[in-house]
């Protein structure tokens, strides 16, 4: 299912702004209790990762269970940070954006090539 | 600066591609070392509201410094997640819109509203 | 249950070891995969208490049921933490009574009383 | 350094409250703004570990300082969670002991050996 609008990250955002207000959980969604759901979700897709070697963790072997189940974990990571950028009033994709920009910046490709300990 | 494509998160992903290609840091962005990395930047995204009160995390107070640069945490755990997703070939879009569509029946708005026990 | 040994977190590493060699296990406890397992961990601990105000997360007034299961997630994150140390050569408890005499020098009462902006 | 108490888990705890107490931040040291604090710490400690191999993360081969480095945030995040603990009333040696006894049974070594499915 794809949505037609330009802005696909804003129509989640109004999504679940909907979605709090009609089971009035909007008391609950303080940025700082956002952030823990957010540190939360993460904390399970790190378990599905924590035991793989580095190419294991490249899926292509495992089962389509445990790979939707991962799509789901990176879809509800996704979900609380849409959400608490929406009631921080912050443009995720903008944001984004202009920080790939400055990274473009600081790393360049000469100086850094193939080396971990120039990466962010 | 906004993008006039249709989907603005895949325009990341292929610019993040591009990023990682150009720097040879490909073999870094193994689906293990992206999840690590959100991990990081969300701890980083943790200590701005740690010691917050609820109602501090608002955010309403802070100076312009900090809004920019908790604005700067979300669009890196959002430019890994980005990156992770595009690495394990799940569209972060239709997820999340498929898993909101799932909490909806889940969480009947007769049955959980306003308790916080309730919530996912 | 209480051991009279002289340095507890000494005989929980030599524990874990040996839970780990019995069951060939050693060869996933890397230190990378380790700290991963902290994190999975900690955040459990952290969906314990994302919903839950300030005043509520003291716990004083939920279940035993609850509290029990706090306290398993507190032994969770521990058990990782002593494994990683041990798989380190850290001691942890040597480094934490350093990092507790530099903090003492490094904030001074007088400098930082109650002020939530001075805490590390 | 070494503390000759029996406990050195509590000396700790106990010099903790101590400069707590002394500095007046007892009152940002709830248990929901301490777990958040030891996800920050272990979110610093992830950074270090993320784009190591697994073979790479025994740091044989890093410097002095990346060890000393990695040693001070194992220290955080125990100092943390042991002020947790405290603020918890939670014995953490004694849950440990209790939790491996738990992992012993529920893991056979002959059903789970050099099996990563099978850990926790």
């Amino acid at each position: 299912m794809r949505y037609s609008v330009t802005d696909q990250v804003q129509h989640l955002a109004e999504r679940l702004r909907a979605f709090a207000r009609e089971r009035n959980w909007e008391q609950f969604h303080t940025p700082k209790n956002l952030v823990m759901a957010i540190a939360g979700e993460v904390g399970e897709l790190t378990q599905h990762f924590q035991w793989l070697s580095p190419e294991e963790s490249g899926l292509v072997e495992t089962s389509v269970e445990e790979r939707q189940a991962v799509a789901e974990e990176l879809a509800d990571v996704f979900i609380y940070l849409v959400r608490l950028a929406d009631t921080l009033g912050v443009d995720l994709i903008e944001q984004a954006e202009e920080k790939i920009a400055k990274n473009e910046v600081r790393y360049p490709p000469d100086l850094v090539k193939g080396s971990a300990k120039k990466m962010p």
